[in-house]
């Protein structure tokens, strides 16, 4: 099922593939998973997309060694979160984040999401961090759209923006961000590519139209149970099954059946795409 | 320098104008000083723009009140601020803004902005106030851009919407707002207007620059001390004064000095603007 | 009924009775409602506790001319919040509490609410205050019962400290705090009277009884519906009506009910009492 | 300085040791730091005061895992965490809770921090729980010091309820709680039993004229940086070193010096202790 789900992103036009996400269930995952997860993911890619690994540790040593194996692993790029479960304060911060760059030749894609994460990678820390040639990108989570234009005033093509919130990604795509790491792109590859493609050629209400269908589906992605809703989207169009590990548990009850009835009302309702896999761009946003 | 003030925004391309702000310093007017600025202003615009007046009281009977007051100046239109000073409950809101709907023939844009005062209109309470033809507008400032497409999505063109936030205005208008009730287009009318007409002809990237531009300019938009900020700048652009009343005091030291500098930073770097005027839309947003 | 209500709680032994509470319906009353209540219910205390009103005002203007009227209908105390409709910072705050002071000679207890009114009065702005001979005691409604071990070790006795929240009132009391600004008292004003009162004397466990039993009351003191239910409570007590003017709406359906139920459940568990206004304390926290 | 430090506060009193605490140090611990931790805890305290380990995991796999080494190395009692890394929703916790509890004898105490860790354990929850004979206790962290009376009224002796912030924890003893997972206690171990026995006794005058001292000091507990903080205060009462690990880094420059003076200001005000020790209450809160 994993490589039946890669392969559809990547037939779909996704251009990289990021393995264990924080929000996701990477933190119930074995080392080993995730070097199998990742092996797996080289292997049914075979050069169409990155593999990426992100790196969500609660200590810096934790967090070397993980980068170390990932490289070991043939890892195409990192996606980096500031510590977990410590609240570090800004020089602190860039010091992490600066020891794992300085460990490695692999391309960085910091994680900037201080809703859900609580630490806030500032401009000011940007500006600090762009001295290590191999961060060049952030995945935009701040939820503030106007971040993607004080990032731009700021750093210009310094580092790539790529949106992290499903929600707000056709807002942000307008106004310069580079690209999307999409959440329901797991259940809905074509259209999330599709909007992503439109709005580079500003066919803006083409575009449009997609959207506000796709939104009852991509505010599954801003919810704690991210994880199980994607799932159970997954398994409503074919890409994957309900199956969580705990403490995670699969829905039920009255809650399993609005988020059903949200989704088979969107799989219903599904708009037609304009022939999109021939305009694929050709460079990706990751590279 | 009233007068002026309303002449720079309607010869810059405004749509309508609106008095008493009540971010602004409307709490500290007396009834005859509304009187006397929704009169003048009337008398400027002379035609070329509705004049509209804010309410935004305590007491439902207080509410009545100003907006019979409101219809015997000859008022063109109501924003509405759910009631001021209390939490009030879904029903509660809309019974008050019912009462008022049903008390006047006046069109009404309800003013969402539950940042600032706690109480959110939601898609449940325009539903049930759909039922109120006079209601026929929303000062969109949820600070969810995303709300403007679930309230397409739900109530297709029923309601005007008009984004409330200068820093998320072009993404909101992109996206499918249908106007911007605007904060710095007191110091700025042309660039404020310049970006609505480009991004309603779809002239994304002439937009963007101009946006790119303003968005310093913008952020003082989203201060408690807007006031003092946005008058500030309106007299760096000659068209205001920085007086405000007590217990507003006007900056001092280090804020005005710092305030002063993005101002002045914006006004060196203006950016050229398309012939916008000679592009002016027929229709006003709020007709 | 106002006067059966301020005669039961004056000879249950408050100390103080406090008219126009902000958080209550005071912003629909009109001037000279206010003043119709102020000197009622000096007329019915009679000299057995201080009247005192408070001022919640927009604007400066508007604030001094209260207060002067205050005075001329011989209101014997002011409570008083920062400016209404506005989040002013420290320096507005301070000169507009220092203003008032100025202007009158009447004690004048700071209202601190942060939570409801958005503006802190930090410690370092009670220390610009203490110039002001007349300001002499806060309402400590900062929810935070460790503001009274902060404020007893920067300022000593300077400020008389009266809790402003229901339901951590013994907790502060026991920890130094002078007083209790209390909102079920109108409902319940023997038992209120009796924690303080035995809280004084050191008689904890005879106090948490009566505070444990009380406290599911206590909580409807923390709801922004505090109005409807204190007076429903007042109604169950024989002290009061459910009467409530808009936009503020009588309870109905299930919460009515449930509200109710908690009354009710109170009234039939009601602990019996020491004997405890043998024991009234002879000074007022308010004199 | 592990054993110097566990030893000065069985000395002074302490009825209970915790290893592993979450907001501490605990997810740079590797799983035999912890082992040893544990067991020499053990030796040290030699019966003295039972040996507690904290359990905060991400998945419900390594937390039995990590559960089942607690007892294999005969830690007393652990502390149980809701699961890290996911807003687990009630359900989930509740099972999460059970699974832990059911496959163990020891005594746990569940952690209920929801300003940290975001999840709330509620009284329903607590309801739910009390059907596990070993869960006996709470560390009752929810900030409301009001929850302390919520929780007897609903449970009476049910859970002993230890209070888990330094800063409201005279008032929580004052009300009823059982006990007091402190922070400063590292430093300051005679000074934090002092309180809790003072209080015990109703000796609160002489408790409230330390709980003002220490007040500067248990302010430290309640700061992000709170590791550093205590060490530092450690260090300085020679009860510990500075050293921390990455990503924590050793406070430098301002807040050093600014921490510093607080904590050597409170050295030397150090108030007169009563003979508490020989007071010493006979029954452990953890036992």
């Amino acid at each position: 099922m994993f490589e039946k789900s890669v392969d559809a992103q990547i037939n779909a036009g996704v251009h990289g593939i990021i393995i264990g996400g924080s929000l996701g269930e990477a933190s119930t995952l074995m080392t080993n998973e995730k070097e199998e997860l990742i092996k797996s993911g080289i292997k049914i890619s075979a050069g169409r997309a990155p593999v990426v690994l992100n790196i969500a540790e609660a200590s810096t040593k934790d967090a070397l060694k993980q980068v170390a194996l990932a490289k070991q692993w043939s890892t195409q790029g990192l996606m980096l979160l500031p510590p977990m479960r410590y609240k570090a304060d800004e020089r602190e911060t860039v010091e992490y984040f600066k020891a794992i760059a300085d460990s490695t030749d692999l391309p960085i894609m910091i994680y900037n999401n201080p809703v859900d994460y609580k630490i806030e990678v500032t401009l000011d820390m940007f500006e600090e961090l762009a001295k290590c040639k191999n961060i060049t990108a952030v995945k935009e989570s701040t939820r503030e759209v106007s971040n993607v234009t004080r990032m731009k005033n700021r750093f210009g093509d310094r580092y790539k923006i790529l949106c992290g919130v499903d929600t707000i990604a056709m807002e942000e795509l307008l106004l310069g961000a580079d690209g999307w790491v999409a959440g329901l792109v797991n259940a809905f590859p074509m259209e999330t590519v599709a909007i992503y493609e439109l709005v580079r050629q500003s066919r803006i209400e083409e575009a449009t139209i997609i959207y506000r269908w796709f939104m009852p589906l991509l505010e599954l992605d801003i919810h704690p149970k991210l994880v199980q809703y994607i799932k159970l989207a997954q398994a409503q169009t074919a890409l994957g099954t309900e199956y969580v590990r705990a403490p995670r548990l699969i829905l039920s009850g009255e809650e399993r059946k609005k988020i059903l009835g949200t989704i088979d009302d969107g799989i219903a309702s599904r708009p037609s795409l304009p022939e999109h896999l021939g305009i694929r761009s050709k460079t990706s946003a990751y590279a």
